[in-house]
């Protein structure tokens, strides 16, 4: 009944030194959820150093969001990820680092998506709901004949019945996509979950020639957990971020996560410093991070909204009525 | 190579609602230790309702510490768990929880340890290390002929050489002790591990009629998977503490296990109350929990003293420093 031999004990995580693996992070983009995207320059700055320092692969700095949906009085710049703004951080960016922007599906114009060449973006990502899948496919069929890597992200994959992620599944195989992510946007999934069907996404992904991802939220502090089981089952995109900062609960942190994947290539040292001199000092007002209102929306698999507002709110502190109230809604 | 069937997706996890399984608390235990034992009454009494309402299995108030050892001015009552301090709490306990404390190896007076008939204690739990098993297993025999449920606490697993354990498990097999817990003290071990050594627990356990236990800290974030990876695995004794409090980064969170349970006996909401009213206020006093010195000293499966000691100092912003100066020692 043993599974592993002798000589090769707690072999699977040595799985992660593999070279297809590609971390990326995702601190401003997912992070800016928590201040509409309003970063100073030097934030984005010192993320952009470290990952470059850390040997990251990718850097996610924000949305590309429509002007006619997202009133630019109300958002900072990386609510847009103009290629002005852009290159006020990263230049040229002569690095091995490459950049994304997120692009939502009906939340963007294709217009302000620059050919590749004119821009220092390197891939489009698109969120979507499973019922947005056709449109997401427009615009990623649009990235990719710009000259974009690109990756669908399906959004709360664990509220969704599973004969309709085949469905998915089976479009997305067929389509321009370089990647198909799982995104626990509840952060309500358990590892075993993450497993079976991130087993799925592979038997659709592989035999077309597309990578799968993972992107993970914190609210029962499963992030790492599940973008380690991730890492086993065989996804090769993994999405992390500085201290976790990210909607609500956070994402898997970017430092636990170069931790597990012992490749030498990816520097713990730069993100630390990143934490200690920019990140950290942020917690106070941003609050992103577990805590017991967004694990009572993880367990019942609910978008994080309801804790989010709660958590700014007066009665912050009332955990036991946030957890009334949720169990009467149910 | 699918290995659940369409219909029973996601069916491991309901494996945990098996009647074997016991969760204990340790809250007031292993918390002792970042306040040397000092908690008012009010807090161990709120604890103590708290288990008993959320129908918990186990509570550990304690330490059966030797005065010898540990003088008393030095520590608070719940070093110690003399019987008049425990029924100051507990009254007889004409409760369903059963009662128990930790008697440490080379740290506990065989005379303070009553015979069960006298005691409000139900198990008496006895930590050691690897070449402490002889002198452990005195313990147990004691505790055993003397009316107790017991449990050997194999500390710091994650150190010790694997032919070493399975020496020390076949002692075990060999005893009066009941449970063989694993113990993650520095909070080092990824899920395949605590798979990998739980099964091997279980080979020496199940033949003997003994159940094997997981008791588990979050210094990588994995304090709470790796204690569903121990369900799954078969583990039917489960440590938590409320909100984590624990030594150093803490417990698996005793909230989020009942979450996974599923099983209608357990109740959160008392839990919760607790957490609001008595174990939050604690935590900006007791700095319990995750943070980047106690990861660093989990990845490294390190004891986290070096990461306390760097936490109560003038410096605990610098985590670079504390990175560099544990990577020079290393």
């Amino acid at each position: 009944m043993n599974e592993f031999s002798s000589s090769s004990n707690f072999a699977r995580r040595w799985v992660s030194y593999r070279s297809e693996l590609k971390v990326l992070d995702c601190t401003i983009r997912d992070g800016g959820l928590m201040n509409n995207h309003r970063f100073e320059d030097k934030i984005v700055k010192s993320v952009y150093n470290a990952c470059v320092e850390a040997g990251l692969d990718y850097m996610e700095l924000g949305y590309k969001g429509s002007k006619k949906v997202f009133v630019p009085t109300d958002y900072g710049p990386w609510k847009y990820c103009s290629e002005d703004d852009l290159r006020r951080i990263v230049g040229d960016n002569k690095t091995n680092l490459k950049l994304s922007a997120m692009a939502d599906t009906g939340r963007t114009d294709r217009a302000d998506i620059l050919p590749k060449k004119q821009s220092v973006l390197d891939m489009i990502r698109t969120a979507c709901y499973i019922h947005q899948i056709p449109a997401a496919l427009d615009i990623i069929k649009d990235a990719h004949d710009k000259g974009y890597e690109t990756t669908l992200n399906l959004m709360a994959v664990s509220a969704v019945q599973e004969s309709e992620i085949d469905g998915a599944l089976e479009m997305l195989a067929n389509s321009e996509v370089d990647v198909f992510y799982l995104v626990d946007s509840f952060g309500a999934l358990y590892s075993e979950q993450v497993h079976y069907l991130l087993r799925k996404y592979i038997q659709y992904a592989e035999p077309a020639g597309k990578q799968v991802g993972m992107h993970a939220h914190n609210n029962q502090q499963l992030a790492y957990a599940n973008t380690i089981e991730a890492v086993i089952t065989g996804a090769n995109m993994l999405d992390g971020s500085i201290a976790g900062l990210g909607r609500g609960a956070g994402n898997c942190p970017t430092e636990l996560l170069l931790g597990f994947l012992h490749n030498p290539k990816y520097k713990l040292r730069p993100i630390l410093q990143c934490i200690q001199d920019h990140i950290q000092p942020m917690q106070k007002d941003l609050l992103w991070g577990y805590d017991i209102p967004y694990m009572i929306t993880g367990m019942l698999n609910q978008h994080p909204r309801s804790a989010m507002k709660f958590n700014s709110g007066e009665d912050a502190y009332n955990i036991v009525q946030f957890f009334d109230q949720i169990e009467e809604e149910e």
